[in-house]
């Protein structure tokens, strides 16, 4: 049965977190953290809510991991995040020596390709999983604001 | 009476904080959060007692001065902070458009001029503020640890 438990199948589950966040007039990024298959955070961008930069859906996974597991370090865990992290999530899975990251869409200006950003060197990363979907998502998000 | 406000006596209370980060076994970082001479957010690092890589000193400064604020943009706000900000927290102020930051210590390994941070264009930088206190009291820590 692992063959469930695809990138695709979880990133489908970060996506439907961003589809909240979009449903919220927040930025629709979602983001999950799994590890041995089992769903240990899930969450999704709330910047306006809160009126705080750093509740980044990764950031807030991160924290949630963390205090499932009561351990800071995210060892055997995977983060599934639709978004390419900016800096700041960069720097948080950073010390946070997770072991994998999977995202969907590339963020070309704040992604931390972009901008250089330090992932710790124990972690795996693969990018381009439901890019398309993650992508739109976004799109659809920032044209409407523009209406 | 403004002669009183002086970077060197914000920062004498941010290595309070850091201090009390200290006593309690948590490597020795503070801040606060300044506007108009008004001391709107106090923290310390908290990442072993939170189990969360993300509970650095600049997070929960900013997290806390933007709730006092109910804004998500700290302008006219001033961090101070005893060590360089880390790639984490550069992001994380980097999306606050923090008008200034006055920072003691600085981090030659972990430090935002080190890994190339960015931070907001906007974004002032005063370095060097009770430097040698804010990094003994670094250096006293990790030569504890060490024993």
């Amino acid at each position: 049965m692992d063959t469930l438990f695809t990138n695709e199948y979880f990133m489908q589950i970060a996506l439907n977190e961003a589809k909240e966040a979009f449903h919220k007039g927040e930025i629709p990024v979602g983001a999950i953290v799994v590890a041995n298959n089992q769903i240990i955070a899930k969450s999704h961008n709330l910047t306006e809510l809160l009126h705080d930069v750093t509740a980044h859906a990764e950031i807030q996974a991160i924290s949630s991991a963390a205090n499932y597991l009561g351990a800071k370090y995210l060892k055997n865990c995977t983060l599934f995040v639709t978004l390419e992290p900016c800096q700041m999530c960069t720097g948080a899975l950073y010390w946070s020596q997770i072991t994998k990251i999977v995202y969907g869409a590339s963020d070309e200006k704040r992604g931390f390709k972009a901008i250089g950003g330090q992932l710790h060197p124990k972690t795996e990363v693969i990018s381009g999983v439901l890019e398309q979907e993650c992508a739109d998502l976004m799109k659809t998000f920032f044209e409407n604001k523009r209406k």
